[in-house]
């Protein structure tokens, strides 16, 4: 009720915060010079595809109406204007998979209606986004965001859940449809004759699988065992999009007696064909739309703004974790107000609106500290070496370090000092012990031990990806040769790859662990909640997740209610806060639907590596330093959606000897 | 020379040795009852699929001379005789990949000659095989098997590399070839047209793949954390077979559209068809063949009798290891005989001759040893549990525990008072602590933890397989249904899963990791070399060995001269003997070469377990026992090939303290 008193409250605060810094996020981008271009390349193709994928399969669901290109503008033009005047320059914007759904909603439900059809499609459309803005503009006035916290893990996961098994879905239609005749159709052509439909469908299935297996495969890279590290880095980080040209290419090696038109490839109008044309006219045909369905308009709406409120927020959270020691404010509110703002206009030019996506806001925010670590750590290793160079004393070189973080950071120094200080217990120990080469301060290897995360918090990056989403507009011709197979495989890769990390298939997986194999679990690295609550408990709540994603899933199959989906989630808001703490008690239920990715290590995998560089074997360590890269530790941290994980002791005393053995030996 | 002088002192000494406990061989498979069934049923699998796929090479090969009716009914005829008089029962019998590949050779050469031809081919090789024959006999009367200990692991792995990369070729030769017309074929069949003949081949593509994937996975189903012990246990023992019927079924889901004959199947004739019929008659054609190709004969002769003896003995050899404590003696000597009359009977009735097989006859003791655990193990905690029921003293059960034993082992009691001794010893501490629950004798648990390795040695197994295998060639019809392209998948299947635990893969591998990851090597379980020889030596023995495997598989691809390919690998032997010694301190040799396959366990893993067995977290092991299967921990303990590894601590002292913590503990 707090927040109803004091309207635009939230608001401002946040237009006040971020006014502070917004000269320091360009220039923060711009002194990052050429090194800029990784992160913004890493993140350009990990929000371009999915954009395409979902182009094609809403051009199939609204019988060609909004296709890739209509994606792709809308993707480009929401980032650029949040990258230029957002509040949270982390954040990604893209059109998502739920934006989708209620998108082919609305066409089935206008197709339906004689005074709506097809051709008034786009401006009923339009209606809804205008009363979506609306909403979202009281949302963020009324500072809804406040509510955030509300949001706990269990509807989050069972979100994500559905949008797995929503986009499996949508892999088996494709392969199926692709032994089939597309509607609209002509099915004399030779291509729809009975041996090529079949010669297009075991494509397909090659394709799919393909590029599933290696998408798969070179997510992985980055812990292969082997390769150097600059080409397992290459491979995680742009094997996807490098997959879906290998695929690409290879469906070019078809022999030439194979019509033409098998592998099917995407069906979308180039942006400068009359198809893509007709509707940025959409605003002049909002007013023919019958006053009745401009007020049927608020049910979709209602739903849409929901979601959107929901995703937004979350994608904002999730980019701007505490670990990665972001120093700029957030600014849930005002993001808010802007997204109504963007849905506003996406609605008046007839595209589909745009929201912050995960997981691509926090590996943006993830490639950032990396490219930010790089920065410092140079320059931290060049002014060392140069004061070792001019024999300076132990405390001058850590001086002259702490100087250059300060000035590279710009945070307040009282800070820095306490965040380095076990870089500068290192430097100083070498000064006591003097000759002891061991303990001896190594700029290279300590400084990158002891570095604290930092992120190139700036709008450089965001900018440039979305203006590489608008160049992608015109590369329409080239995304064209796509296989539709390939993109089926890009639908599975999506919802395998988003299940590790959501701690609802986890528990899944293990209900279906027999009882004499659950110290299996223990032995590697495994979620809290399996040593913290009892079996019966965890079985409990995961069945009645389980039952909930049956309903939600089943609501989507419903013809016309269906755009009622999101329905479920926020009544499992209100669930989880007065029923279920009735079923659990409240420490299991903390643990359950715990507000951190909680882990605990198995086996004293770190101790290990330490104890390799100390005690070199006769070839291994020598001849070059332990290789682990920034960004493994870091992939190893986070979860498929870009939550950080934190990582724990076990908390059962007696495991704890076992676990951490050298503790003891200490 | 000292061999030379005693001939025939081996056969006797072995007829001497088995003979003693022929009657016991059949009596102890009797005894086992039903429970013989399950290793038969294992072994018969394993054994029976690489023939078939072996046929069906071999048939391209020949033009249908020789198919998988041939290469069955030897392996049935070997195995029925070496069952019954065979000196080791545990060795499994069957045509091998070298058979196929000389047989192919002789084939080239017969086809080449006009007086020999296609119509002498069979004919010739049964003179072959008679010089075979004549030269197994010498090495067998002048215990020529002395000198196994000279074939040491170099030979063998690079032997069994160089039959990887030849399954290789055979898979990609087999998936190319689905997509032309086969030769001998009439082109203008409907099935042959361009567009049949491409859906032939993405089908090939899709099998083939889809039998490689399944295959793999379903092998390594033991170790699964999913599902039932008893569930993994089949799918890891009968996944392969299973997949190999499941592709076929799905074979047949192609539509009543595509013309019969796509997807290609088996093209192997029926055994009562006039083409199988024919050749066994060869005998009669023997005299027809020119007298200096009777004599040629005997340099392939050479080529064979040497492959024979080297893998005969050592599969001999495997399936005999000293680990798996066997009580009857070897007879090295006596089955070389053997081999030498069978090598002639299949030639002079035109059969490709069998020889003893890796892994399966390792594979094959494997399973036994597993099945008298079990019975063993049954009888006891019967025993023991009867006693506790009778109030007996510890002393009175253990004795009564003893007794069982050395009735099912037929052990002397000194030898079996020793290996009991940890079992005493648990049973003898309930004693003297009384009450103390955790100490307490628990006959399930403990039995099981301390019982030493036995085999139920007998010849009952090898006979049913090898009559199963008999009954496979009447089975034709149905073997007929399997498509090629499922057997080119089995092809890289046998490839790729003979290559882990292959130290020379291994070594192969790491030259792959860079420096600053060997780390991740160490980590895990890994070969003793690594630990003990430095790099660049393991770097020159590899290279020098990957060299000579290029020399090796180049010279398969000589025309003629190919058939002197096992060349290289007796040359090896010399080159081992002398040459090496020269390049590698001796001490590093006897590591990268070693008799033993040795491996360091990396981090404390078995601790764990017991720790879960004590220390009861909520849910874990309070509700079972913890559940470690005998199978699996074999699996674990045996490489592809079906050696079994000696796992030993690390020998370098700083790295104890860190591996096995709990020794400095306490």
């Amino acid at each position: 009720m707090e927040n109803f008193k004091a309207p635009f409250k939230g608001i401002a605060k946040d237009v006040r915060g971020r006014a502070a810094c917004y000269r320091q996020d360009w220039f923060n981008g711009l002194r990052s010079g050429l090194g800029i271009l990784a992160p913004t390349a890493y993140i350009f193709f990990a929000s371009a595809l999915p954009v395409i994928a979902f182009g094609e399969q809403l051009s199939r669901d609204t019988d060609g109406s909004l296709s890739t290109v209509e994606t792709l503008a809308s993707t480009a033009l929401c980032g650029i204007i949040h990258s230029i005047v957002g509040g949270q320059p982390l954040l990604i914007l893209g059109v998502a998979e739920p934006t989708i759904i209620m998108y082919t909603y609305l066409y089935n439900f206008a197709k339906g209606r004689k005074d709506l059809g097809q051709e008034l499609y786009l401006a009923w459309a339009g209606w809804v986004c205008v009363w979506t803005a609306l909403m979202l503009f009281l949302l963020a006035i009324f500072n809804a965001c406040a509510i955030i916290n509300r949001f706990t893990r269990i509807a989050g996961e069972l979100f994500g859940m559905l949008i797995t098994v929503l986009f499996i879905q949508e892999a088996i239609k494709g392969m199926v449809s692709e032994f089939k005749v597309p509607k609209d159709q002509d099915a004399k052509q030779e291509k729809y004759e009975f041996q090529w439909l079949y010669t297009n469908g075991l494509l397909g299935i090659i394709f799919t699988i393909g590029l599933l297996y290696t998408a798969l495969k070179s997510r992985r890279a980055r812990s292969w065992k082997y390769g150097t590290g600059w080409f397992r880095s290459f491979i995680a980080d742009y094997g996807v999009p490098l997959m879906v040209v290998v695929w690409t290419a290879l469906s070019f090696s078809v022999p030439s007696k194979v019509p033409s038109g098998v592998p099917r490839r995407l069906f979308s109008p180039l942006p400068w064909e009359s198809a893509s044309l007709e509707h940025w006219t959409v605003i002049k045909d909002m007013g023919n739309v019958p006053p009745v369905y401009i007020f049927a308009a608020f049910i979709p709406a209602l739903m849409i703004a929901g979601l959107y409120f929901f995703d937004h927020s979350v994608a904002s959270q999730l980019a701007q974790q505490k670990e990665f020691n972001l120093k700029n404010p957030s600014a849930y509110h005002y993001d808010i107000l802007l997204l109504g703002f963007m849905t506003l206009l996406c609605g008046l030019i007839g595209l589909p609106p745009s929201n912050g996506v995960l997981p691509q806001s926090p590996m943006h925010t993830k490639s950032l500290a990396i490219l930010k670590r790089q920065l410092i750590k140079r320059k931290m290793v060049e002014s060392a070496k140069e004061s070792i160079k001019k024999k300076a004393s132990n405390s001058e070189i850590y001086g002259n370090m702490e100087a250059v973080f300060i000035e590279l950071d710009r945070s307040p120094e009282t800070k820095v000092v306490k965040e380095l200080e076990d870089l500068k217990k290192i430097v100083m120990k070498g000064e006591n012990k003097g000759e002891n080469e061991k303990d001896k301060f190594d700029p290279e290897k300590h400084i990158d031990a002891y570095l604290p995360v930092r992120v190139n918090e700036q709008r450089v990056s965001n900018l440039l990806q979305s203006l590489l989403v608008a160049a992608s507009v015109c590369a329409m011709p080239a995304i064209k040769l796509i296989p539709t197979s390939v993109l089926w495989g890009y639908f599975a890769y999506m919802a395998i790859d988003s299940l590790p990390g959501n701690q609802f298939w986890e528990r899944m997986l293990l209900l279906f662990i027999t009882p004499g194999r659950r110290y299996k679990v223990l032995e590697g690295v495994h979620a809290s909640f399996v040593e913290s609550v009892p079996y019966r408990y965890i079985l409990m709540f995961t069945l009645f997740q389980f039952v909930y994603l049956l309903i939600c899933f089943g609501v989507t199959w419903i013809p016309i209610a269906g755009i009622l989906f999101p329905l479920p989630f926020f009544l499992l808001i209100s669930i989880r806060q007065y029923i279920l703490p009735k079923l659990f008690q409240p420490n299991y239920l903390r643990e359950l639907d715990a507000a951190e990715y909680e882990e605990i290590t198995g086996a004293p995998r770190l101790s290990l590596n330490r104890s390799f560089r100390e005690n070199d074997t006769p070839h291994v360590g020598n001849e070059d330093e332990v290789e682990v890269l920034d960004a493994e530790l870091l992939d190893e941290l986070t979860t498929s959606r870009g939550e950080l994980k934190v990582r724990t002791v076990s908390f059962s005393e007696e495991r704890k000897g076992q676990v951490y053995p050298e503790m003891y030996l200490e």
